[in-house]
């Protein structure tokens, strides 16, 4: 039986544990819902402050020059680029996740009609996040293609031997929201290659939680979050890459003044920049981005302590912890664990169902109730079965940042669910209440 | 003769006067420049801090919820909205100017498509702001329609008397951002409809500058920007607002998560949420739109004083100082003013056009000269002569903000700009010297 002293020891060891100092977390929460929205960095609020009351309200517009305001964006990038396997000037920090997977969906979609005319399916995962297929669906409607939604392991299916002859991009999250699943990016880019198509991906999950290598996985598009693993605030950026073997190539619709090759000539002709600028649109959301380039420096402190390997080592042992925590303490609850058990196909996150006795699902309640004993970490609902699949179950998500999370952290949650559980705390009409977002 | 004493005065009996107290200007600085990046209000920063510091360091993922930030789209874009003749629920605030002119024009040319196949036609002003253009100019190559350039006279000359036959829309920036040329909505938007197009306007320099009514006027489509008369901050949310007759129609290819009926769902099938709020995308950014709610805030704070009607008031005031006291203290100085002299058709800029006696001009230099006595303005570069008209000169910008200027701002910008002009203090290299944002 692991014990909270056997956690309190594998903190003591850790190596990685400092750096949770970089982190204002509140008294008397255990925060695993960093997948959501990252933690605030110590640094953030006095970065904010100085953007807005000595940038903006000293500088005014000067501070578009004197500030480097206007190249944020690409340094922005460039810092998120590198922890993610891109170059210097392959990555642009800006506007929305949603957006931006408009843009490279877009850029790839013009690519693949030139070089293979025939190809109009996109093929994407049945769980992947909504707005993922949202915005696949929308581009696929304005060009009369069409978007298959498969579940993993139909997906090599559907791609190998000569059967994705059709396929011209295939579309996937990296890391699961619901599971947690994570996919080989290099191995699974060599099959969209093999079978012709584009691998567009999107690092929401992964970005700043493992290492990533889009460079050496040979991708062609990706996108990613800034407010999730990268603790860029609420709303925070996004970013954006394309290979260097498209940089010179793709249009994309958004060609606003950011994305032209000389922004400040006031042409009336829209040249696209050379390389990923094109990806750029409107003016940079400064205070955001400014928030954003202090998120992503707290993982460039882990860079002598072994950097995002490390990261992922310690990420690794945190969900192994939590996973068997929960097979030793909550056997009979109800619980089963939703994501992979083999940490090598898990992202940083871990999801567990419950099913209670009667067979009704209280996954909902059973998160208020550990949110109100300051155990954050969220619920997303199943979904009926359908045309692509099964129906999906409930799920409770438990994120897990090696950054700032220790092992304690992880002990005490399980104890948390294990009190919610005995007690029934979780049957309280407050706690089956359900609001805006869930 | 004015003298310094006549403005001082006017100032003294200026009702409006007080709402200057609620910005933070720096010392020995005239911001002539709100037009471009409107002034840091007092309140900001303390709000923004609390956005971090509170809302998302101590409230973390719990403050969607709590804070209320899933609706800050929707209540700072009604914020907006009540300044502009939209009605509660018409407007949200969300992405950038480019992004959202990119998701009216393509709700627009879809329902033109679907109301009047044959025309295939945008048009709009030449010396329109290139954003707009551009994405205009990406629409057209996406839909094989073309986009038409004219001068403000010619669009009369285009759309009257049955000669609009193929035009779908028109798409005009209400103040023009070079010469602050003030268009007619309601007779321009009569026109359109009249010619069977639809009109979709650019609020970038109207909204927070003047009265705007935009139901009044019964335009289709509206946009604007957040960070100029409206004070958001460096790249904060722009607006995006539809008529109530397209709200439930209309399409955009942009169908992010939380432009979905039900965003928290997480169903696999877009269902475009009834109204404007299909207009939004990917999440709120929450700091950059705490930011901008401050800024709107500032233009509500004059509602007890005449509202809108009275800062245009004091707006056309200011703007008539300037051009009268260029016209009496810089005679002879090569100077002429490029926005129309007649104040019902100008917005709340003045710009001017410099040649020297040699032909050549120096209005680059002359603003830098300007910037380094602390009178702030901004510089646009002209053009090329080309298809659709003769060339265009450089112009010295200078944008009357009535809620922080004062009468005597107005008198010492003239008077620094008379002596940059005796000394040919404007001809040291240091001024003349192109930095990045010009």
């Amino acid at each position: 039986m692991t014990v909270r002293q056997d956690c309190a020891r594998l903190d003591d060891s850790d190596a990685l544990a400092p750096l949770r100092d970089q982190f204002v977390l509140p008294q008397g929460v255990i925060y695993l819902d960093g997948n959501s929205l990252g933690a605030l960095p110590r640094a953030t609020p006095e970065r904010v402050a100085a953007a807005v009351g000595q940038a903006w309200g000293d500088g005014l517009i000067r501070s578009w020059n004197d500030a480097g305001w206007i190249t944020l964006p690409q340094r922005v990038g460039d810092r998120i680029g590198a922890l993610v396997g891109a170059k210097p000037g392959e990555c642009v920090a800006a506007d929305s996740t949603s957006v931006n997977l408009f843009k490279v969906l877009s850029a790839a979609a013009r690519i693949a009609k030139a070089d293979a005319p025939g190809r109009r399916v996109i093929v994407s995962e049945r769980q992947n996040f909504p707005t993922d297929l949202y915005i696949a669906e929308g581009l696929c409607r304005e060009l009369g293609w069409s978007l298959e939604l498969l579940e993993p392991a139909a997906i090599v299916e559907r791609l190998a031997g000569g059967r994705g002859a059709d396929v011209a991009i295939l579309m996937l999250t990296q890391v699961n929201y619901r599971t947690g699943a994570l996919h080989d990016m290099a191995a699974t880019t060599a099959l969209a290659h093999a079978a012709g198509a584009l691998a567009v991906w999107d690092l929401a999950h992964s970005a700043g939680a493992l290492p990533v290598d889009l460079n050496g996985a040979n991708a062609d598009f990706a996108i990613g979050c800034g407010y999730k693993f990268l603790n860029g605030g609420p709303g925070a950026p996004a970013f954006v890459w394309a290979h260097a073997r498209h940089a010179g190539r793709f249009w994309q619709p958004l060609s606003g003044w950011m994305g032209h090759a000389a922004p400040f000539s006031f042409r009336p002709d829209y040249e696209p920049a050379p390389g990923i600028a094109r990806f750029l649109c409107g003016t940079p959301a400064v205070l955001s981005l400014t928030a954003l380039e202090c998120g992503v420096d707290t993982l460039y402190a882990a860079e002598a302590l072994g950097g995002m390997a490390a990261l992922r080592e310690k990420s690794v042992a945190l969900t192994e912890l939590f996973i068997a925590l929960v097979d030793e303490h909550c056997a009979g609850m109800g619980f089963a664990c939703a994501s992979p058990r083999d940490a090598r196909a898990r992202g940083s996150q871990v999801s567990l169902t419950h099913t209670s006795q009667d067979g009704a699902s209280h996954g909902y309640a059973i998160m208020q109730a550990l949110i109100a004993r300051g155990v954050i970490g969220d619920f997303r609902a199943g979904g009926a079965a359908d045309a692509n699949g099964p129906a999906l179950p409930d799920i409770l998500r438990f994120g897990f940042t090696p950054l700032y999370l220790r092992f304690v952290d992880v002990y005490d949650a399980v104890d948390h669910l294990v009190r919610v559980m005995e007690t029934g705390d979780y049957r309280a009409a407050r706690f089956n209440k359900r609001s805006a977002v869930t």
